[in-house]
């Protein structure tokens, strides 16, 4: 391993992480130019790439679908959803199991919204027939938000059930599918999903400076007068772009460019299913490994999904997570801090233009790091692991 | 001119607006690579961008000084202080004369704070002595807002004055510098600014996808409790810095590196008086070409910006605004429309990668466009023009 610190290193390091991820370098090198953001070419690509999300999902605007774009990070999107579109005396029924529910539930607080939270612990999907009951005996709540692939562990949330019980209590339905979209079908019509908040720097491969929310026109049309925010305001944003097809205020013109480029190369690459078959081939060689390694996934391989997987700490004491990270980033490859309170883990993601090659030599860097910290990696049968345990829902007022 | 449409042109369209704007390639090219956002190295190239920031304007951590980066446009900076620093109490009065000004009435409504707007018409500076009775006569205000230059026509407003009024008055002053940090020097404690935002994307020559806040430290951290916005909560973000030293949401972190590197060009250019300096040729230059072309600038001279001027329509009835943008557009130079609704306007930016060979060479098209639209450029004598009348500042309550 060459260490020399004068030398630049060849390559980037991987991001085995959650996003930002690793990206084609024909997907940054379309950064390389300037686009005028009032001009009309510009608003051409910016009406692509709306047309183009729209497709990806199977959804047209004849059928009364919208894709809006959003300056800022995903959060940005899933707050403008619930600023844009609650009202006064609305109030949301949350399903969180992690990091990114709470978050929702932190955003309503501040907001002064009125909340419901529906929670289940962090390995257990979030669970329709416990919303049902929720709907059926708080007639105020008018929304109900969840998280599809919750990144705090890659677990994976029921939004089909979920849309359902939404749609049967007529409740409008909003899916932060951030770290999921472009790599699992979502039918959004099927799901009852009236607002789906995604991001171009996850499974679409661009980078990171916008998001997007596929929605229902009739139910962003319905929320005219309620926005508390003009940055926020995406019936306002929505207005803008029908207007002259501008966004408007400034747009990060240069992540736009990213983004068609990268849409180009997820059709390339053969659109949702193909990149998902990837992905499940880079995570099922991650599990082979990591298992091989004697490292235990945190979560029930029944509610795993490909995008991001949480493995628990070793027993071993010799174990140090900064040790094995910084390992790691020696070597060129950076993996992510767990985000649980309940339990010490990493995270490492498998999405992005990674290739299950990418992935072995990750597991090689793996093993040499553990070696280096006098970790002997050795296999952990898989049923030494204590059976799962289906926890019951939880209920918080708010 | 070549205009074989199956030929891609060999360079970007030049950029005369007021951002995006026309960057260095280098700049461009520090984005062909993917950082992790949470490790590091990334967190150390975050630290040295709010530290250059702080530097370029003469301040420092050590004097009670912060840079808060946020993800988003320079508008999301401008709302983010309002939802974060405004008691729900508070009152802002807003010094208005373009559209900028009128931004901040609009996103004070929305998050239904008060306002009180003191109008001045497009081409007249904010009046010191209007604030100052405003002040004296509403003692519910609690903030004041301006715009330092108004890229609406270009106009200057005089911040020392105006901050000179609200520090006598005890006010909390807010200053939207987008178009001017980076080429204007701003002296913030001479001019009682308590919070400065401006972008990465302007005369800082960076690309667009988010903004910062300059800030007195005990300015910021006295807003505690009074977000009513999560993504646009100034001091959480200030906070998630001081923690850990990362954005608390995935950054744009491609736009970050350009930032970097923009940084390290305007050092190398000889900082900001350099920048000025070329700024003010391209200014220069573009008021000469444009007077002998027979184009009237919008604004008296005295308060005219060199970031970007509003020039009139000449009244030749072969004129079209739309012909001339399209003849210059196909010969590579975007221009931008005007954005008052007293006048009829096109406006030329002369900030950016630009040189006054560039303004040169934009001159000699924009004399082209307009023979082949058969105006006759003819010179229109300074003294033509119709005395300047320093018009009265308008209140309006909200």
């Amino acid at each position: 391993m060459d260490t020399n610190p004068s030398l630049p290193p060849s390559r980037d390091k991987l991001l085995f992480t959650p996003g930002p991820l690793t990206t084609s370098l024909s997907v940054k090198q379309a950064m390389l130019h300037d686009a005028g953001s009032w001009h009309f070419e510009f608003n051409a690509l910016v009406a692509g790439v709306r047309q183009r999300l729209l497709e990806l999902a199977g959804l047209s605007r004849e059928a009364g679908w919208e894709a809006v774009l959003l300056q800022g990070s995903g959060t940005y999107g899933v707050e403008a959803v619930f600023q844009t579109c609650v009202p006064p005396q609305g109030r949301v029924a949350v399903l969180a199991n992690g990091a990114y529910g709470e978050r929702m539930v932190q955003m309503l607080g501040l907001a002064k919204l009125g909340c419901v939270v529906l929670r289940t612990p962090p390995d257990t999907p979030a669970d329709a027939s416990a919303l049902d009951q929720i709907l059926a005996r708080d007639p105020a709540v008018t929304h109900v938000a969840a998280v599809h692939c919750e990144t705090t562990t890659g677990i994976l949330n029921p939004i089909e059930s979920l849309g359902a019980v939404a749609r049967r209590h007529g409740k409008i339905f909003v899916v932060d599918a951030m770290s999921s979209f472009g790599a699992i079908p979502i039918d959004l019509a099927a799901c009852g999903i009236d607002f789906l908040i995604s991001s171009p720097n996850k499974c679409l491969e661009g980078v990171p400076g916008f998001c997007f929310v596929l929605c229902r026109r009739a139910a962003l049309l319905a929320c005219e007068g309620l926005a508390r925010s003009l940055s926020l305001d995406l019936l306002g944003q929505f207005k803008g772009f029908e207007k002259n097809g501008q966004f408007r205020f400034t747009p990060p013109t240069h992540v736009l460019l990213a983004c068609q480029q990268a849409l180009s190369e997820l059709e390339q690459e053969g659109g949702i299913a193909a990149r998902a078959a990837r992905y499940r081939r880079n995570h099922q060689t991650l599990m082979a490994g990591m298992r091989d390694l004697g490292f235990r996934p945190y979560l029930d391989p029944a509610v795993q999904s490909f995008i991001i997987t949480a493995f628990e700490y070793p027993p071993d004491p010799r174990f140090s997570f900064d040790a094995l990270y910084q390992g790691l980033s020696r070597r060129g490859f950076l993996i992510y801090p767990g985000k649980l309170t309940q339990a010490d883990t990493f995270r490492i993601g498998t999405i992005g233009r990674l290739f299950p090659e990418d992935i072995a030599q990750l597991l090689d860097a793996l093993r040499a790091a553990l070696l280096e910290m006098g970790c002997t990696p050795s296999s952990l049968p898989p049923d030494s692991r204590a059976p799962h345990q289906p926890a019951r829902a939880a209920v918080s007022q708010l």
